[in-house]
């Protein structure tokens, strides 16, 4: 059985799921130009930082296709979403790659280096879920309960997920878990984890984000495993949003709790979590003004979580402590 | 200028603005009848633990008339939510207070105690509004930053709010306030706290649950006062779900963190938290079927926030702490 996908090629194009219309309808977006890859990542019809960083590198292919200068390309996609390093992790891994070209071969190295990021992608996620899967096998007799938020599953890379790969293999596995799912206001990507969770047949409930909280101090949650968009060098997380408040609350009832993310996710370049850009994005998600009678809004889309909160980081290059990334700098 | 209330005589009923309309449309309904109360307490058109206490008080009141039995009455009202404390501490007075009167004279004596607390609670929150004052007049040169959760304001009382209460008196006062006011998934009653500020023209700003952590850990909130529907003996606090999140948030930064109640919120008979039932409300209200996709869920309306999270409980009688409650108990 193949694995499913968020990305694939199309003769000289790639064709997404469009993750806005989920999970009430399943259509797909083909993306042939420069701005169709920009607007697809912009309105989140990709989301998931490795996805993101997918599609920026099909979308600088497409650029050298249509003529666009190889930087112009770079710097409309890296415009596009502040938050996620891993894509401009992939628009740099295009742009070391092709720089060394001539200028006449860059078109047909451009869409390589992109498939080779996006196979890449899937690899490395089946690791993550390979060497996070003993973290599911810790308890006998029952399901091992798993919260996440967000989503960080295959819809939000391009094969396998982060958060959801150990999930994944438990499952492959044979292993039975059970996964609370946070509705992960104001965009609900929840939503578009119970799908998957839902195709899959792995059994999990919805809650509220306000939930978190009463079901950790219960002993409902044996572990949360959480996505991220951009890890510090000391081993701070910036996720979505909510996710700091979940990493308080299993720390104050000795839950673990886990990041799952490639090493691509780690910008050694950043010192700490407040040097991390968090996105702010636009008022109207979180309802319409008629809704919210027109008040004003603040929606911050990331937050951070201090390493000191975080059990473990679960890569493709096995399970780091928070605070030990700096040897991997190379 | 009269204050703002959320419940009225009218002839032999009772007058509720309905809550379940707000903020899009203010829209008035009469109860007259036990059923028509019990259903507008379950069905949230009245919401807010004193405001509920009022009503089933008057419902009390009406069933009588109607030739209901006392002690069935009382049971009908108590079985509509069974966390919020005033429900039962009201319907207990109603009970004390009619015990000693003949059945003849039950029907006067039964509307005369149910406007006694509907009057007492406006006067009970004016002083906690008083007595909170204090803690907003801390801050020189800019607004205090204050943030709450769920609505705990005028509608949620018959007049003047709890946690709202010092922001009121604060405004009356001529000082700076601004609030932060949390969505408060899944019903949204944060949509109210902002209808109703925004009608007082006090400063603030809507966001979603989630970001409540990145905003304390940013600095940008000074203090945080919530309401209760019950507080434990020692000092545990029941109050709508998401409360204790934000109260860790506050914690690990420092930021006080302050409930607002009046002293007939606090249960001598209830231990701790872990003794307070927590209401389990429909799935339907994280969206109907088609954006679930059917998806299980669990759906918890109040979670518990431990005493030693908390600075202070604001009362009529004085700002107490969670831990020294038990020298109220007579």
């Amino acid at each position: 059985m193949s694995e499913p996908r968020t990305i694939a090629e199309d003769g000289d194009g790639v064709v997404i799921l469009d993750q806005t219309l989920l999970p009430t309808r399943t259509a797909f977006v083909r993306l042939t130009t420069l701005d169709e890859a920009a607007h697809a990542i912009r309105t989140m019809q990709v989301r998931g930082a490795p996805l993101i960083g997918a599609t920026a590198a099909y979308g600088v292919a497409r650029a050298l296709r249509q003529g666009v200068e190889l930087t112009a390309a770079i710097d409309v996609l890296a415009a596009t979403r502040p938050t996620a390093v891993n894509l401009r992790w992939a628009l740099e891994r295009m742009r070391r790659a092709l720089a060394k070209s001539a200028v006449a071969e860059r078109r047909e190295r451009a869409w390589d280096e992109a498939r080779a990021i996006a196979r890449e992608d899937g690899e490395t996620n089946a690791a993550i879920g390979r060497n996070g899967l003993p973290l599911l096998q810790v308890v006998e007799h029952r399901p091992v309960r798993v919260m996440t938020h967000c989503n960080a599953g295959w819809l939000a890379t391009v094969a396998h997920g982060t958060a959801l790969a150990p999930i994944y293999a438990a499952r492959v596995a044979g292993d039975d878990v059970f996964v609370w799912v946070s509705e992960t206001r104001p965009r609900n990507q929840g939503l578009l984890t119970a799908w998957e969770l839902r195709h899959a047949n792995i059994p999990h409930a919805l809650i509220a984000d306000n939930a978190a909280g009463l079901l950790i101090m219960r002993g409902e949650v044996d572990l949360v495993i959480v996505g991220a968009d951009r890890i510090a060098g000391n081993g701070d997380v910036a996720n979505k949003v909510g996710t700091y408040l979940k990493a308080l609350a299993a720390k104050a009832h000795g839950v673990p709790f886990y990041v799952a993310a490639p090493v691509s996710t780690i910008d050694f370049d950043c010192p700490d979590g407040a040097a991390i850009p968090i996105e702010e994005r636009d008022a109207a998600e979180l309802g319409d003004k008629v809704s919210r009678g027109d008040t004003p809004v603040a929606n911050p889309a990331f937050d951070i979580t201090p390493s000191g909160l975080i059990a473990g980081i679960i890569t493709e290059q096995g399970i780091l402590p928070p605070t030990g990334l700096a040897a991997l700098r190379r």
